[in-house]
């Protein structure tokens, strides 16, 4: 029996282009001895509502569960817009992220030196950004209760969505920022809006409690919108920003697009660990989307997925030195000259998906 | 008596000093005859606070009330940090918006050529930028029910917010967007998280229904997440984009920190019109906050307070000729030379609020 067991959920669109580079790579580090993974393959998305009706089956999620990591490529297209609101290709994420209760989302805002160039902003203010952002994916305003929409009769509805945090889920994420925090610049910038919200208050509250623990991080509050311009003004300024699911998802965006490396950047998301085993489930997947435009097309940029791989190795299985071996593996291809299209460059080669897959595998 | 009454509310830290440069340039347009502005002027914020023990008071918000437009400087400081939650200073500004239910936000994002060279992001991306962010101001989870905490007891606390629109709130802002789109670049994009929040799905559906009503209109629709990220990489893309009250709030302050003129961005939040005079209430206001670092030392920019002041006489007055030939003004110093320290550049001349405030009063 393998030692530790892949479940790969390649989803739609690029998802399954991209995740084949991955496939190889595996087969590749399992023959050379470097791992000993078992993989098994399901389907999520807008493909397991073609095959079974829904977002992804009982089936797919129990095989989630019981993996030791998920390697998810991405979900979605035009082709699933009008299904039925549970059962459109984001229910897919969102069911496993809360099953799995992988709380923890890491987001490093990377700017790879050669790419400094394809970001909208100014070289010099991205050139070497290095921001982490932690986001608290199982709470808040996606999972709150009561979420609903009712008629009100006259041409009249009412929606709701319920925005809950509770001390233990602020606590838990806010010492995954402060621990990575003391690996990196040392430093927590903790966001809310703390003037307009309650849940912002208690996440202050909590986060600041926490910090008490960790006086050797320095720990910065900033209220989300602000945290949203000084991401754009003077993105060099942040190390660690941890804030909750929704400020996470756009601050997120707009740290990932900064860096002109969209098509680069990997997610990890991380549960607790287990108390016996010490074991975290964990859930791997690129920050880009399924870009329905070019699927199918051969041109898709693996990199953000084979560098969510990179995190799975260095995060589920410790693999730190292979883990760095691949990542420095991609910086290699990119300092060569290599392209996708997304990143195309005047003075570099363009390359497809499988040309781009090979490189950084040759390299290893 | 004279014809309209302005309401004037500094508030805190560079607000009263900006306000300063309004007064005069009202006591002028009077002066000329051009308009016939009674004005009278109140506490809001800490300086209501620190008087009365409270962010506003009832009889000043009486006054906004009646008055035929609000114009506002900016609240908060360090040194209200910790005065009772509902007396912080930004509490003056949420009873203000729902009181006067002026539920539609107006934020232009305007790059001023002569600040391109500011702007973080790359010279060729702001350069002419013209953006119309529409917020909705008084729903949502600004304002939704229940907004509490509550003690679990064990160390653990519950905190709740709630997101709530009803259709008859999407569907009036979404009339205010398209209504202005027609009279710019004829096109709207509603931003939302319908994949995730059923708030979401109601307002696109409203948006989409409205938009039926403007079918000269372009209609598009865009994830909140992709819309911040889209402001970073194109945002020429944009012309009008409409989105909820917390979104508006992340969102209008990328778009306004884009242009690199954030210190010279004026708002307007208009209310109903008045089914028997056709008036809307009206709240003006800057989009910089209270600087309380640079307060009190006469250096503040006072240009987004005037282009407030001027965004008052088109929208509430119908003075669309004096409001163009204040914003020309503006302009105008701008194209000599002259730079508040926020916006200071080489070859520029540095001047404080009062010179800025009066340099641009010669112009007229
Ligand atoms: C697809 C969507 C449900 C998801 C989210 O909102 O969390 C995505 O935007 C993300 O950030 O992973
Ligand atoms: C001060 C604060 C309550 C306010 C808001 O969140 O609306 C501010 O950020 C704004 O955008 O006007």
């Amino acid at each position: 029996m393998a030692t530790h067991s892949l479940f790969l959920l390649p989803g739609d669109g690029i998802g399954t282009e991209i995740m084949v580079e991955v496939e190889k790579l595996i087969a590749w580090t399992n023959a050379e001895g470097l791992t000993d993974f078992s993989t098994e393959s399901g389907l999520a998305g807008g493909a397991a509502y073609d095959a079974h009706g829904v977002a992804i089956t009982d089936e797919d999620v129990a095989k989630a569960k019981a993996a030791d990591a998920v390697i998810f490529g991405a979900v979605g297209g035009p082709k699933w817009d009008n299904v039925p609101y549970e059962h459109r290709p984001e229910a897919a994420l969102l069911r496993l992220r809360k099953e799995l209760a992988v709380f923890a989302n890491l987001r490093p805002a990377i700017c790879y030196p050669a790419l400094a160039e394809a970001s909208s902003l100014k070289r010099e203010l991205v050139e070497g950004l290095d921001i982490l952002i932690v986001r608290e994916l199982t709470g808040g305003v996606y999972f709150g209760e009561p979420k609903t929409i009712t008629d009100l009769g006259d041409g009249q509805k009412r929606a709701v969505d319920t925005q809950v945090y509770e001390t233990y889920e602020i606590d838990r994420i806010a010492r995954v920022a402060f621990d990575l925090a003391r690996t990196r610049g040392g430093k927590v910038h903790s966001a809310d809006k703390k003037n307009v919200m309650k849940s912002g208050v208690l996440w202050d509250e909590v986060v600041k409690g926490v910090g008490k623990d960790y006086p050797d991080v320095a720990l910065h509050h900033i209220l989300a919108d602000n945290a949203a311009m000084q991401l754009v003004r003077t993105p060099k300024q942040f190390d660690v920003m941890v804030t909750d699911n929704l400020f996470g998802d756009i601050l997120s965006d707009v740290a990932a697009m900064l860096t002109g490396s969209l098509g680069m950047l990997p997610s990890a998301s991380l549960g607790a660990p287990d108390p016996v085993t010490g074991k975290r489930k964990a859930f791997y997947e690129p920050v880009h989307g399924s870009a329905p435009d070019i699927a199918g097309k051969g041109i898709a940029n693996p990199i953000a997925m084979i560098a969510s791989f990179a995190m799975a190795l260095r995060y589920s299985f410790g693999m730190i030195e292979l883990a760095t071996r691949v990542e420095d593996a991609i910086s290699a291809v990119l300092s060569d000259g290599l392209r996708t299209g997304d990143i195309a460059q005047a003075n570099c080669k363009t390359v497809g998906t499988e040309e781009m897959g090979a490189a950084i595998l040759a390299k290893l």
